[in-house]
């Protein structure tokens, strides 16, 4: 059968079909037909979430041929994560496979890039209100033969006499308004000013509340913050997984996808700032009464002409609302790490995936947001946080100017875990930054059962050490397996902010030993070797039968190795920026990232995540990159500062550090040596912590 | 038959066709379909210059139904237009006529919006280099991990260190540009900064030509002069009609079309732009070497697969071609009266066409290209030049800075004189600017047989005093009647240019007296009573043989009061401006715009078109308005001119000025009062200037 041409393509169970071009592989047309398969890896083939079934069989009744090879020959990288049962039974890899005709394909649910809980809250955090976008009114006398001036002069002219503001300019599509701005306002109008330079928007008549968001840009999540600019309140919090997420997991995995793409990187940015609008737009909509469907008198709902249910608005009694459009937002602060930083402006992220990783740019830059494709108010600017150096980017800028370790005497560890760990060392006397390959290890990615922080994700544990037998809750539900029947856990996996507790859990129950390893002493039949492959030596979390999945979630050796390269990352991170700063102790460690909310910091420093600390100094500041973002939507002034703060840390690139192998190497012990970790004493028994 | 639906319409001769919506009437159905028909009015019903012939006679080979009435009813207002014969062969006003089905329409010539022969040429003109734009080099070393910095600090701190550039700023677009380019270039690059404060555009390497287009947008006509920006030197001069002409000849007419059409404004500003990018793409193209079609041995054209023409380049011996493309252009000024200003820039103009005519906008704006729609190098600005007051506007602002009156110790006062007439009296001490509205008369339009300056139009012409006999020149021929045949004039109308000629030598033949009556003492049979209408007197200039349109072209008493009230609006302006200003004598008078280029400055002191002064200070400046925006061009100094002599020339408001309409019925006389022009004694027979 020919490659060219088109083929049609079913994928259940979501039912989506279409027609896509012969020759491209079935994880890009799942994206074509908006259907997200996971591929962590970036379609790189090692990663083998993608893996979907061929439903050959069920072919005739959609009408197409049947019987026939319809995808691209098996390969050789499919054997490492398809079982020959699997294979017998369809299964493919789906950035391996490619569409050669029309197919009919099963997403089994651990493929599924589903529905993340993202907890992303606002916190309560000082700021100062200077924003970069003020309300001015003015009133104006209407023009005569003997004083024709112009409107947009005569607009100036009283913005400097009554408000001081000199030379103002205004952009363009502001201007269009003016005319009939000012005649409906019966010469009385309000003039939102960026910088104190340009006129941005206007109103007719006196304004007083307006409104802006900040944005923080994760690799895997993105959180806006609607605020109320005049009283800084936080209206509305709302996230989102990043959109790019289809296109790889990690940010290596969007670069090496741009760089083998041809217009991948205006695909990820459109997709982004595409994803950027819904999130406007749901803040917007969060600020409108709630609907439902009209009932008739007998409750029945009401459907219109085309068949269609009736929506009506239901605001609650005594309230109001602000019924905001995208329209209404006037300013927009946006930070991400330089990868997700350079992807989203469309400039190009390979020389900052490669030594020695210069970025395109560092400063802030203000774009207009009708450039960027953002639908806000389209004369707005965004302002783009700046970046620091290598992968540490305007995202940690966020966590510096929310923070403020530059005004601290106090020495603070600042670690912010997302997909790629980010790390500032330092007080108000000289500050380091780096960033480490944690990879997604520790949000649950890469890992046999790991997954997101979604329904069925197991996220706290407990094993017993007498028996060894385990108990533990999943996400979104509330009583643990003790009080429940094995089959209402529905469990799918395990999340990141679960790994660490499991981790913890195995090795102070003794499962697991210091180096690592699965330990002699087992005490169950949980511990096994794996049935497909004997060389793997596996530990069962959750049995089938607690499972929607239908198989034991279990937790592998190479699991633990995976947990033990990115804790030893970070820890090793750590210790070389202490080396360099001359320092052997750290005042507080500040958790930034959906990472720090839900770690338990006890078992953290039982794992040696990061440097010996007291454990009360130990903090979660939350999404510190988002507040940041906030901090400099309400205060310009902090906009300065993260210029300034952004130019003077010192980036310090890890890999190039001397014995750096070494320290890697050691790091990924657990725990390390005691003495290097006082604070342990009380939180593990003497006898595991010293036991071979 | 019902007028809603689609009818099929076909223009004869050019034969577009296609469907429109029924219920439209025919001269928008022609813009629809791509067909130019002259609509001096604005579809006001007044002009008759959109007459076409409904063919229902032919319809059947075209298929359509026949014997149908497929316009709308005949009304009153045609009838002014339309003789009865002409109403019996089918002849409508396409302004009037609805299309209700399928139609077959004939456009005579005579309603033909012709290509127009334009005439303006580049003058050498005295500027400054400094330009807004300029190009800066620099070379820097590559990023290292002891330095490894991000591009743009890169190349902005050798910016600063080179060239003394400090706090450069960089559009987005071209941003994204930098990785590449800087890469490209091996680390040495060329940028063009603009305003000596933000980077529009890269090179790798070294560059040091670089280009520029000064437009200026007439009512009628619009010129572009490309440049090379650093030797100043005009590589191109290109023109073209206004697009916008067909949704009406005059300012009025646009902004009237403006009020009544929703989307009206968009329309006629985005048809703007597409003329632009025409334009800008002509001019570069003329950078390009000449093309032909490919031969074989025999001399034969060689076709492609396709049946096409093979078409290759035919380079001069010797001559190297720049082959520029629009995206080479980095900079461009534009200007235009006030309200080409607003409809091009989609700001409201109906205040400005109404007392007390406010624009909504008086100073410069520096508009991104792109967000005009213009294909130039995207992060280019284009500098719109400022308003003065009323309609006068950029266009005037630009003559001022060519001509810079504000810096002569000499009287002058300047006439720009399009479709609207601009006035500036002054000097160092004072300037004072007005508009007048001339009307398109003196550009041939509103009369019988007027026309615009193409191909047929009379320019030139002679009458003998002693038999009334006419001899005359048309556009496109070099003989005089006197030395042709008859059917080699091809005659259609009088062009502007020629309309002053025709009524000087009227006046001087003593076919018509000072009063503007043909006067009593007629001596050939061309003066007349027209056959259709007896209370209309005529005189014939030529006669049906000798043109095109196979009937006799003429100048009714109509016509001359036409004319005379434009030279009566202008000459009331000069001379209004002279009592504000306190003078009764200027020192020069320089006439602008492309009628200044073309009249017989003799011949203008005749007819009384402006004040008296010595023949030889009367002068022509040719496209002063291009000149201006040329000179924006290349020193940015004369932007800053440019805002400050827009504020600070005061504008008069004729129509308000005491005794105006007494002034104006005494100057529609020809000529004035002989002591009011001491030097026209020597221009016109003292008998006949004395004459009753």
């Amino acid at each position: 059968m020919s490659e060219t041409g088109k083929a049609k393509v079913i994928f259940q169970p979501s039912g989506r079909r279409g027609e896509v071009d012969k020759g491209i592989n079935i994880v890009e047309a799942s994206r074509q037909l908006g259907v997200d398969i996971e591929t962590l890896c970036g379609e790189k083939k090692v990663c083998g979430k993608c893996k979907v079934r061929v439903e050959e069989g069920s072919f005739e009744k959609y009408g197409v041929v049947s019987g026939q090879d319809h995808v691209s020959p098996w390969q050789k990288e499919e054997e490492k994560f398809i079982s020959p049962e699997q294979r017998a039974s369809g299964y493919r890899l789906g950035c391996v496979a490619q569409v050669t005709g029309d197919l009919l394909l099963f997403v089994p649910e651990e493929s599924r890039a589903g529905k993340q809980v993202v907890s992303k809250a606002a916190r309560d955090i000082e700021i100062e209100w200077d924003p970069a976008v003020k309300l001015y009114t003015v009133t104006v006398t209407p023009p005569t033969f003997e004083d024709p001036l112009g409107d947009f002069e005569r607009m100036t002219q009283a913005l400097e006499k009554d408000h001081g503001l000199k030379n103002l300019s205004i952009d363009w599509y502001t201007l269009r308004k003016l005319p009939g701005t000012i005649r409906e306002g019966e010469w009385t109008l309000t003039a939102a000013v960026w910088d104190e330079k340009e006129i941005i928007k206007l109103w007719p008549g006196k304004v007083e509340d307006y409104y802006g968001i900040g944005i923080d840009v994760g690799t895997t999540t993105i959180a806006a913050y609607l605020c109320n600019m005049r009283t800084m309140q936080v209206l509305e919090t709302v996230s989102m997984m990043n959109p790019q997420c289809k296109y790889g997991e990690d940010v290596m995995a969007r670069i090496t996808f741009h760089m083998q793409n041809p217009g991948g990187l205006e695909r990820m940015s459109n997709d982004l700032w595409e994803g950027l609008n819904d999130l406007v737009k749901k803040a917007c909509e969060a600020t409108h009464p709630p609907t439902r469907k009209q009932k008739d008198e007998n409750g029945k709902s009401i459907k219109d002409e085309d068949g269609e249910f009736v929506i009506v608005e239901s605001p609650e009694e005594g309230k109001t609302y602000l019924r905001l459009e995208p329209s209404d937002i006037v300013d927009v602060t946006l930070g991400g790490n330089t990868a997700m930083h350079h992807i989203m402006l469309k400039l190009d992220p390979q020389y900052v995936g490669l030594a020695p990783f210069p970025p395109v740019v560092h400063r802030s830059l203000d774009i207009r947001a009708r450039d960027l494709g953002l639908n806000i108010n389209p004369s707005s600017n965004v302002f783009i946080m700046p970046n620091e150096a290598g992968f540490v980017g305007a995202d940690n800028v966020c966590v510096l100017i929310s923070e403020k370790p530059y005004r601290s005497e106090e020495l603070q560890l600042i670690i912010d875990i997302g997909t790629n760990g980010e790390l500032v060392l330092g007080n108000k006397d000289k500050l380091i930054s780096s960033s480490c390959a944690t990879g997604p290890a520790l949000e649950g990615a890469q890992l046999a059962f790991g997954m997101r922080a979604a329904p069925g994700a197991i996220e706290r544990i407990k094993i017993d050490p007498e028996t060894h037998d385990v108990d533990y809750k999943v996400i979104g539900r509330e009583a643990w397996l003790k009080y429940s029947k094995p089959e209402e856990m529905k469990t799918k996996g395990i999340c990141g902010s679960g790994i660490l507790d499991v981790l913890a859990e195995l090795y102070r129950s003794g499962v697991v030993a210091k180096s690592g390893r699965f330990s002699k002493d087992q005490k169950s039949n949980r511990f096994r070797k794996n049935p497909d492959n004997p060389r793997q030596k596996e530990f069962v979390i959750a049995w089938a039968d607690e499972t929607s999945i239908g198989k034991d979630v279990v937790i592998t050796q190479k699991d633990i190795r995976q947990i033990q390269l990115a804790k030893g990352a970070l820890y090793t991170g750590c210790k070389l920026m202490m080396r360099r700063m001359g320092v052997d102790k750290v005042d507080s460690i500040k958790i930034a990232g959906a990472f720090g909310t839900h770690v338990n910091r006890e078992k953290a420093l039982i794992m040696g995540l990061f440097p010996d600390c007291e454990v009360e100094k130990v903090l979660s500041v939350g999404n510190a990159a988002g507040d940041g973002a906030r901090v400099a939507l309400l205060d310009r002034k902090m906009r300065a500062d993260a210029n300034w703060v952004a130019r003077n840390v010192e980036y310090i690139e890890l890999t190039v550090e001397e014995d750096f192998e070494k320290q890697f190497m050691e790091s990924m012990q657990i725990p390390h040596m005691t003495d290097e970790f006082p604070h342990l004493k009380g939180l593990v028994a003497d006898e595991i912590l010293h036991q071979k």
